[in-house]
């Protein structure tokens, strides 16, 4: 039997798109005498649908697309995801279902057992989880069909006390087909063929495993789909960050061969970079926009957020602003000028200087007497946002946040200031990450200044300013900082694990007292275990640790 | 037996605060011998913990002042709520368990089976749900202990399959003990009865329910603790947003006393005005803050939000900017005023114009020959944003945001701009919900001005302006958005129920592009059944009825 597996990039909600590129993969598959046709988790929606789910217009399109595909259904089967009606009157009304298409007909709907919950995962606010698991008959194969999540109850600490491929493998099936959902994260690849191979090796037959690829706002999906043969060897890995087609052969999955896959190996920092170059072009694509904007200080991460953008979007789209003060450094500007030259995008500089002295004569009846302080460093940052939005209006740019992940963390940044964006680049990247970003970059060729990657960090806000003047050093801080937010690490167990106690508590009692500004920020593009956002959910009300 | 109910404010995280209003609640009920005093749903950590209950030191923190607490229960049993251990290695590791103390020894611990995960509740998210149910068995009486969700699966459609209660009653209780976390909305408090009153009237056994009070940000708890006798009438209703502590002698609950309890009937505007007062002052109270500022208009949102903010703060702590542009009519000027002086609340008057000129000086090489339009609409939003945010730098304010629903829906508003602030007041009541706001409050007396009431909406950026011009009447648009957000009724339905086809689908269309700006707007205080924010979940990149 021939399989084919179709990893595309969907978009939520937007069912003529995806409908029309199901068919076309559909009639791929037919032109290569295809038995079969595997599309991911949720395809014909968009992954994730969140709180569209509740509208019975929204799943009643996804019932009328799904007619649509099963229309064409001849001569090939089709696996395809899809919501549908729990029909029970008992419990949620909705089953996360994978239809099974032959003959033009809907010949089985299989709902997933087990329903994420954690982390960006929202499932059980929507659909029930089953507890019927059926194989499918089909041409002499019996295939196990699985949703995601069903096949990662495995090893030793299990989420679920069930496991639906216990029940399927007592019915005898030839081969698993599982269709899913797996948003990237520097550690996801690993993790997703490590646990799909561990069921190989459960189970003991062959396994295709089906991805969405694109970007749904901070949701990055990287595709990586797998074929895993019956030895639990990677026979294929569809392409990264880009849309695929395969066709494998069951005789080849089941054959003893067990020369394995050569897979590229990419760095972890490389598949950062694609990653959020994806995510850009992304955003922008499925909004309908063309064209970003941003602030460039002259510093690392405005800079790295204006390659990414001129990689996603083309240097043509992109436009740099330099708004400089009278605390801008001109070795600054300098940086900054060089970086769009060596991009070729185009650039304004645009002082601030003047601005800043109409609010500070407006301001001065009332702060008569009292010290310079933080809030002339938030309003300088404020007006270089009201300039920058200007010209979004205007013109119908697209702002760039560019801060990182220490920064958010700590609430080292102006609110309504250079907090602003549609999107973040970088919001999950510790300040140490777009260091190394940066070097990536720079690797063939001096695209960033290196002037802009060695300086010692500052906002400019104020004469001789240096983030370290108010921060512990970014090689400690963003230590502390990934043991807190991604390993969810206690106050105790960071002193044990020997950082300084006062560091410590200072920058807990920051990331926690910070969670109000956060809570304002652009949705970040996300390609760690633990963003901020959706993903991480915390009281701003809280008093914890602050 | 005698039993205490306290209803009480706790605030998430905070142990010292929490514990020693527990002991201080269980000192008096052993003052006036009570047998046993009931705590709410979590009372320990407070409602909702979210992701600080993936940190283990947080658990920690619980059982600690769970000992505390224990050590204090002699002469007096205690219910009270926290998450605990699940010690199944199979399944999440926590639930959400009601201990149950006496002898200065927790005897038994009762774990949640039903987890509300819709809406503003995420607990499946952190709990394993149980599925064993047993009574307690204390002097005689049997009790049937459940936590919140759990007597909610009653009734025609049920969410979950199974319901604790069902397993309870087969083991003979005499009374029903409910501890809860059910914040309000003006539905709620009604709804809220009605379940209870129906799990009396399927069970048989009178029922004691304590709930939560005070906001924890968007939360609004109100309280209103019920005891419930076993004919099914109430009782005794608790004060509602209010702190309130009760003793129900068992013999009375179950006396075939038919005498209803005197329901002091309180209006929905009422309710909704009480809760909203409440809500700002936990916000400060529990951030640690004392001062508010907004900046006041003359019309009818800022007006409400400042006589709220002088209600809750004290006019003494609340302070008004009045933010005139060349578009500022002198009407309004006038209207604020009054209201300021009304409520003897300190208010400056700050002309943005020659802000305004530097801005359009600034950008007028770039935006030379290019009509005015939107962008300097936004652009004097945004300017009153940065004078408002120095002040709270400055000196210490919290900006209360004045938006309401109707216009957050539609995205009738700048980001950055008037959109801005610590906390949205208004931003869960539409616009017309707004204006009966204003009736209920100049009810005695005209605090509001009555111009402000009466005339036509407006945002005064340029002249002549009027809501109308860009919007629907809001009696048609807050009707068809109430139908859209709260109903989730779709199109088709809409249109069948009379409502003009093109604005239904402008309206719609709206509402779904606008989902970026509200991802980027403060947390609202929730006092309907669907508010914006972490209750209503969309995508930013969704393409549905857009």
């Amino acid at each position: 039997m021939k399989i084919a597996l179709a990893q595309l990039n969907y978009h939520i909600g937007n069912f003529e798109k995806n409908t029309a590129s199901i068919l076309n993969s559909i009639k791929k598959a037919k032109n290569t005498a295809c038995d079969l046709i595997v599309f991911a988790e949720l395809a014909i929606c968009g992954y994730p649908p969140r709180d569209f789910l509740e509208f019975t217009d929204f799943i009643e399109q996804c019932h009328l697309n799904l007619q649509q595909i099963a229309a064409e259904a001849f001569d090939i089967a089709v696996i395809v995801g899809l919501p549908t009606h729990n029909p029970d009157k008992k419990g949620k009304n909705l089953f996360n279902s994978a239809a099974f298409i032959c003959n033009g007909k809907i010949q089985s709907l299989h709902h997933k057992s087990l329903l994420p919950n954690y982390d960006v995962f929202d499932e059980y606010r929507y659909f029930e989880p089953s507890r019927n698991s059926n194989i499918i008959d089909f041409k002499g194969y019996k295939i196990a069909l699985t949703i995601c999540e069903d096949l990662w109850n495995i090893g030793e600490e299990q989420l679920y006390p069930y496991s639906p491929m216990d029940d399927l493998i007592a019915q005898h099936p030839d081969i698993m087909i599982n269709i899913a959902a797996s948003p990237f994260n520097y550690e996801q690849v690993d993790k997703r063929k490590a646990v799909l191979i561990n069921n190989v090796l459960k189970y003991k037959i062959p396994l295709l495993y089906v991805n969405h690829v694109g970007a749904q706002t901070e949701l990055i999906f990287d595709g990586s789909s797998l074929a895993i043969n019956s030895n639990a060897n990677i026979i294929c890995q569809l392409k990264s960050f880009e849309e695929d087609f395969r066709i494998f052969d069951t005789d080849v999955l089941n054959s003893k061969d067990n020369s394995i896959f050569q897979e590229i190996e990419i760095s972890k920092i490389e598949s950062i970079h694609n990653a959020l170059v994806l995510g850009i072009k992304d955003y922008f694509a499925k909004l309908g926009f063309k064209k970003a904007i941003l602030g460039l200080s002259g510093g690392i991460d405005s800079a790295v957020t204006l390659v990414l953008a001129a990689k996603a979007l083309g240097p043509e789209n992109v436009k740099a602003i330099l708004l400089p003060s009278q605390f801008s450094s001109q070795h600054s500007i300098d940086d900054a000028l060089k970086l769009a030259e060596n991009l070729k995008v185009a650039y304004e500089i645009i002082p601030i200087e003047e601005d800043y002295n109409s609010f500070e004569n407006s301001l001065s009846p009332y702060f008569k007497g009292l010290p310079h302080d933080v809030t002339e460093e938030n309003l300088q940052a404020r007006i270089r946002a009201v300039v920058l939005m200007a010209f979004c209006n205007k013109f119908g740019y697209v702002l760039l946040n560019t801060s990182n992940k220490s920064e958010a963390a700590v609430g080292y940044g102006t609110l309504y200031g250079d907090m602003c964006g549609g999107l973040s680049v970088l919001g999950d990247l510790y300040k140490t990450e777009v260091y190394e970003l940066a070097h990536f970059i720079n690797k063939d060729k001096e695209l960033i200044p290196h002037n802009s990657i060695i300086k010692p960090p500052s906002a400019e806000l104020r004469p001789n300013q240096k983030d370290i003047d108010s921060l512990p050093d970014y090689e400690i801080l963003d230590k502390i900082l990934y043991q807190y937010i991604e390993k969810r690490k206690g106050p105790k167990e960071l002193i044990n694990m020997g950082f300084d106690e006062a560091i410590v508590k200072k920058t807990l009692k920051l990331v926690n007292t910070n969670e109000y500004k956060r809570y304002q920020t652009p949705p970040i593009l996300r390609i760690s275990p633990k963003a901020f956002g959706m993903g991480r959910r915390l009281p701003i009300v809280g008093k914890y640790l602050s």
